[in-house]
């Protein structure tokens, strides 16, 4: 068969989807020696042994058989005692599923929530995760820019709410965000909450950078749906080990939700994954207990270079940006640049640094640039200096 | 909320899919002391430390990022090399996607070619989460009975391809089957693809137990739409590392399909699951390399007890099966059964056996138990003599 009569042969919406503008540029980037890779949205540490070694040790002893489709009950005890010490108030383990990754995570909640045609309300720009996940099962997702107005982003929560429409099943809400780094305040979060009661949606949190919070109090959490919410509302959260314990490699995350969908999330995760493997989550257990110390050390870090590329970018001419509150992420307009995906290339062949494409984020993303800055700070720096002097001699595209 | 409020929340097909009758008499057989376990697809083995130790050697020394959707390239390779070792012939690399487990190729293979409302078909008796993935996403598994007629399990052709409407997508084919053992010959892989060429629908191959085959010419494998098809037509193949390498609990496994879909699955992984760990892969790496000798020993171990499994089980009075040809289960009928739930129960209460029910497997399959017999062979010879005493002075229910 040719190739056009096989993808001929595939759904619309499994053809038709376009590719990640991060990933995207991160396949020309390998190619192109040298390069400083800031594109991904991950750490520069491998995972501290401490949290590798009980997985190892699970592995070789044996623990290689089908396990829990919920998850391993020390894994699910573990979360709670997490939550517990975080959020300073009872968790139960029966609120918490393991699964093979927080974009599992967010899969397994859409199966659930969202059939044909739905829609789904996402503040962008956004995570381009989320829209995939939506459209390739044939649901929809509901872009809702926000602004960036006065060097601030803001999310008019009346203009979310005016796009609720009788299809409408879930508002989603990425707060710190990627990749802009707006947080939600209490009070944003408890209209939201308000809303979603009265409307009778889901709230789809994804608060995976929760931790990754810069507040002036020193606070060590943003604010969350977990400090105004009940247990078992209409409120799911996806959530992963990948950031806080630099074990994106790993594919494990988890997530919360009422009790009473328990059976429906376990029979989801096993025509899904059919479980996440045992011998994992025993690292996963040492990470959730034996793991602050390392967490509070990757915030300082990123904290640390917040300041730092903010304090550069923050010179350079037609570079403008909101001081991001929470994540581990520059999002910067480039003044003249109107094609992102082509300036992301001659960035990494004229400059050898690697950003991701603002448009990849959905309305509102053209026109900027994505850098992570969750890396060696002599790279970030280095990574900077490049760009600065190719600012000085090149426009972008 | 009330529990029927939540749930009255989420997608009737979600809600509504039963469970597995494999997990019910699993989790009502866990509580119960002393049972031996025959319902779930594994061996009793652990994996072999040789495919384990790579692994564990890869994470410890920091190959914990993101990598590559499609699957390290140094596994597609040995997945070409064991395939071009068992099938005779070359096999490109490109042609194999790394998956988390076989499960989730499956879930890939669903998105990727079957839309809201569209059908494809299943012979059943058939492993219940094929139909449980495709109600989830709001396609139509449509089932066509096999018969078991004067001993024997027969695909009827004629019915299966009269089954087509124009909704249909592909046809489904386990061979060698789970639970029934049936396998097709090359005759009837030829028919069913000549069919789907003439139809343009896909053929979905679940050949897993193509290793688990039990010829009587000294064949290592059953026949194979490999055999028979070209990589780039339209054929998808589910495949996983569980079965023949004893790695169940390690969630790997991989698809095959025509390379003009590598960026459509490349994507549908990206939401999925976004990649399987690196450090794993190392592992199946060995496998395939080093793994001929166990999978040898496995499958004699297998073909030893189905011998013992066929000569106990046809000593017993009301038990009709054929002897299965391939895979490592026996399905079996009981004269006089119509409740195979709780027949399923009574058998793990009063005889501390660990049957699944039948008629989880679909159409065909209420009044039969199905048994794993890729266990130790003395708790097998336990295990039936423990049955067979229950049925001299029990009858099912």
């Amino acid at each position: 068969m040719t190739i056009d009569q096989t993808l001929a042969a595939i759904t619309p919406q499994s053809r038709d989807e376009p590719d990640s503008g991060i990933v995207k540029a991160a396949m020309y980037g390998f190619t192109v020696p040298g390069v400083i890779p800031l594109w991904a949205g991950e750490g520069n540490l491998p995972t501290p042994e401490i949290f590798a070694r009980p997985a190892t040790e699970a592995l070789l002893n044996g623990e290689t058989f089908y396990t829990w489709q919920r998850g391993i009950p020390e894994l699910r005890d573990a979360l709670a005692r997490y939550h517990q010490r975080t959020f300073g108030r009872v968790f139960s383990p029966e609120n918490f599923f393991v699964t093979s990754g927080g974009m599992q995570s967010i899969q397994t909640i859409v199966q659930m929530v969202a059939g044909e045609g739905d829609e789904i309300l996402i503040p962008t720009p956004a995570w381009p995760n989320y829209g995939g996940a939506l459209r390739i099962l044939g649901s929809r997702p509901v872009e809702v820019p926000m602004d960036f107005r006065n060097g601030r982003w803001i999310l008019d929560l009346d203009r979310l709410f005016d796009t609720i429409t009788p299809r409408t099943r879930a508002i989603s809400l990425n707060s710190p965000s990627n990749p802009v780094g707006w947080t939600a305040t209490l009070d944003e979060l408890k209209a939201i909450r308000d809303e979603c009661r009265k409307r009778g949606l889901w709230i789809l949190g994804d608060e995976v950078y929760s931790r990754f919070y810069y507040g002036e109090r020193g606070e060590t959490r943003a604010p969350s749906f977990l400090d105004i919410c009940d247990d078992e509302e209409q409120v799911l959260l996806a959530n992963t080990f990948s950031k806080n314990w630099a074990m994106t490699g790993w594919r494990v995350g988890w997530l919360q939700a009422p009790k009473a969908l328990g059976p429906a999330i376990e029979r989801i995760i096993q025509v899904n994954s059919s479980g996440t493997p045992a011998f994992l989550q025993r690292g996963c257990v040492a990470a959730l207990d034996h793991g602050d110390a390392f967490l509070a050390e990757q915030v300082a870090k990123a904290r640390g270079n917040r300041d730092l590329v903010v304090r550069m970018l923050g010179d350079m001419p037609g570079v403008r940006f909101e001081v991001p509150k929470g994540a581990f992420y520059l999002f910067f307009a480039l003044e003249g640049m109107t094609d992102g995906d082509l300036t992301v290339r001659r960035i990494i062949d004229e400059a050898k640094v690697g950003f991701a494409p603002g448009s990849t984020f959905g309305q509102g993303g053209e026109g900027y640039l994505r850098m992570c800055y969750l890396r060696d700070p002599a790279k970030i720096e280095e990574a900077l200096t490049r760009f600065g002097d190719w600012l000085k001699n090149h426009r972008p595209s």
